[in-house]
């Protein structure tokens, strides 16, 4: 069966052509065929204004994005066999680039499943549905993932503010199986317990994963400091590999809770601390303190959340990134992240560079890193990546 | 004792304060300080037209880069202690990030010693000297060198183009001990035989440590091809990985030796073939013999050497990894890398997600890397930032 014609306008093929997966409301020919004709999570043919076929979608009359492609193909029928093709593809790659089964399976448009995300804890699976199109077919994406990965039980995890712009709700609850009392992942040599229902997003961040190895390769006998610790993913690591100490810094006592189960989990309770405290504050009282530290990481929260944030972000992040150059010890290392997608990689780069010269010390990026291989970026879709991240070596001015 | 005053235009000075290193001929102030007026190689005291100190540089009138800044202070003595204290600070950070006394010691200006690369191979150092000012100190250098690192053989490597535009003859030669009749080193826990004299420039290129890591990672029971492989540093840690196969093309039948060479030095000449033939030839006939690989390496020689021969590079650029995907199994990894500076990240992104819709695949990025540690980035001065790679995989059109 033919789905509804959905019809652009002149020229607004050329981003689909490119690659891209997302139509924009301003760009349908409401006059062929009326947006408000559609029910958010229909499937529709995406038709260029000369009649090409541009591939099935699915639709939300009610959102910016008001269109996602699923396929070039016309008229796919987005049953159990187009998910579990996605989801084997995807699976493929991970198993690939990964030992164990921890890690980030779907990354949305990067895996052809737009408004999809789904991390693996082992025989856990996470799921974060964004869009109408998913959410009206998640039975058939549970009936996909058990014949797939027989997982012990499926979290829904969709407490993600966007699914109120999708007319959604926000729920979290086990849809599948029965969620064990303790959920654990590998990462990094180390152990972590996951509190899916109550963590943020899915309960972990896998996105990292590469970056906090690159810390754990020169973390021993460092002084490390790791702001905005959340549970320890940083800093666990970087003390088994011998930090002489890891000072754990987040305004959340329950993140820390669990980031100091996973040391005693990891037997580093001994060369780590945890310290609940605004990071601002804690850096301010460790410059009057003339504390220093050999090895800083730095990784907010986004703070750069909307476009409309840009300038009070980009100071927060200008603030952060000062402050701790200002207590980081000779020939120290700062790592500086950013995860918020309208703080480009440009501007982190310029934000650094700019810090360094201003305390007049010489900055340079030994490397630098993004979102991990389970978070690949489609080169169509800059939206896709989102994770930076600075290794900076900072000595005296020349 | 003061040096000569080099004056700068009003406003040229800016570069310098957000951290560059470099001045442009067409930016000094001829009448109060005519460039004739000094000698390749000397130090000029740096300061801008309202009379502020820049620092110290060492001078060349006939070169576009006229001055280069060594330090921030005036009239710093550019003696063996300078040295001495720039090579302990590189040191320092590469002792951090490696176990192994194997890696690039000194990157030039992001190691505050413009002019000067040393690669060091265990107890060999080889030696890069590209600028009058260091080559007229370089027994200076030499007995810093020794100093520190009490090195077996000091190899100068100069025979670098760039040499000539400085006045500076073409020779290799060992300046300090001698030289072993076979130099090792080790990288990616495979060994290399180095070919210092007769190699390409240092004789190694560390640049791509990381990036080859990343590739054994997934080669287990993979198909690779590894083009333009000159000795084997991606393909004998693949096949040591446990790699299927791994066909080596080069031009070179040198290369093509060593790379047999250490491919006896590690036992996994059962896996390699070493294969001579232009890359372009060999791909055009592995498509039409129907030939597909799991993992293709794309490691190519800088192909836009100046700006000038953007265009035609950016084209070999574009077929080569037009070619590659090509002969690409399904679901395939291509490696894609450039070394030109010339050729942007941006331009290499765009060049894949082109080649990849004109063949109607769906390509990610999983990962992208750059140069490794050893060759820091300083963020004041783009020019030190030149290589890139793409991790790209690559599955049927969505």
């Amino acid at each position: 069966m033919a789905h509804p014609e959905l019809y652009l306008k002149k020229n607004e093929d050329i981003r689909l052509r490119k690659g891209h997966l997302w139509v924009f409301s301003n760009e349908v020919d409401s006059k062929r065929s009326p947006l408000e004709s559609f029910t958010a999570g229909d499937l529709v043919h995406i038709i260029s204004s000369d009649g090409k076929n541009m591939g099935t979608a699915y639709v939300n009359p009610n959102t910016l994005v008001c269109a996602r492609l699923l396929s070039r193909k016309a008229n796919l029928k987005c049953g159990i066999n187009f998910f579990k093709d996605r989801i084997a593809t995807a699976l493929q790659l991970r198993e690939k680039l990964f030992d164990k089964p921890y890690y980030r399976l779907i990354f949305g448009e990067s895996d052809g499943l737009p408004g999809l995300v789904i991390d693996r804890f082992g025989a856990v699976l996470s799921v974060q549905i964004t869009t109408a199109g998913i959410d009206q077919r998640k039975d058939t994406l549970v009936a996909a993932l058990v014949e797939l990965l027989s997982p012990v039980a499926i979290v829904l995890k969709n407490d993600n503010s966007h699914r109120t712009q999708e007319g959604l709700s926000l729920e979290s609850e086990v849809i599948y199986g029965t969620l064990p009392d303790t959920v654990l992942i590998e990462e990094n040599g180390a152990q972590f317990k996951i509190d899916i229902l109550n963590g943020q997003k899915t309960g972990w961040f896998y996105d990292h994963r590469a970056s906090r190895a690159v810390v754990a390769g020169f973390a021993k006998g460092q002084r490390v400091l790791d702001l905005f610790s959340y549970t320890g993913a940083w800093g666990v690591p970087a003390a088994l590999a011998g930090a002489a100490d890891v000072i754990c810094v987040d305004g959340s006592e329950a993140a820390l809770n669990l980031a100091l189960d996973n040391a005693k989990l990891n037997n580093t309770v001994d060369n780590m601390q945890f310290i609940r405290s605004d990071v601002f504050e804690f850096l301010k009282q460790a410059r009057l303190d003339n504390e220093l530290y050999d090895i800083i990481i730095l990784d907010p929260p986004a703070l750069v959340k909307r476009k409309k944030d840009f300038k009070l972000g980009y100071e927060a992040y200008r603030r952060l990134n000062h402050l701790a150059l200002q207590v980081l010890a000779k020939n120290g290392i700062l790592v500086s992240a950013s995860c918020s997608h309208h703080l480009s990689r440009e501007n982190l780069h310029e934000l650094l560079r700019s810090s360094g010269k201003h305390i007049d010390r010489h900055l340079v990026f030994f490397a630098s890193g993004g979102q991990g291989p389970d978070h690949p970026i489609d080169p169509a879709a800059p939206e896709t990546e989102y994770l930076k991240t600075f290794f900076c070596s900072v000595s005296s001015s020349l």
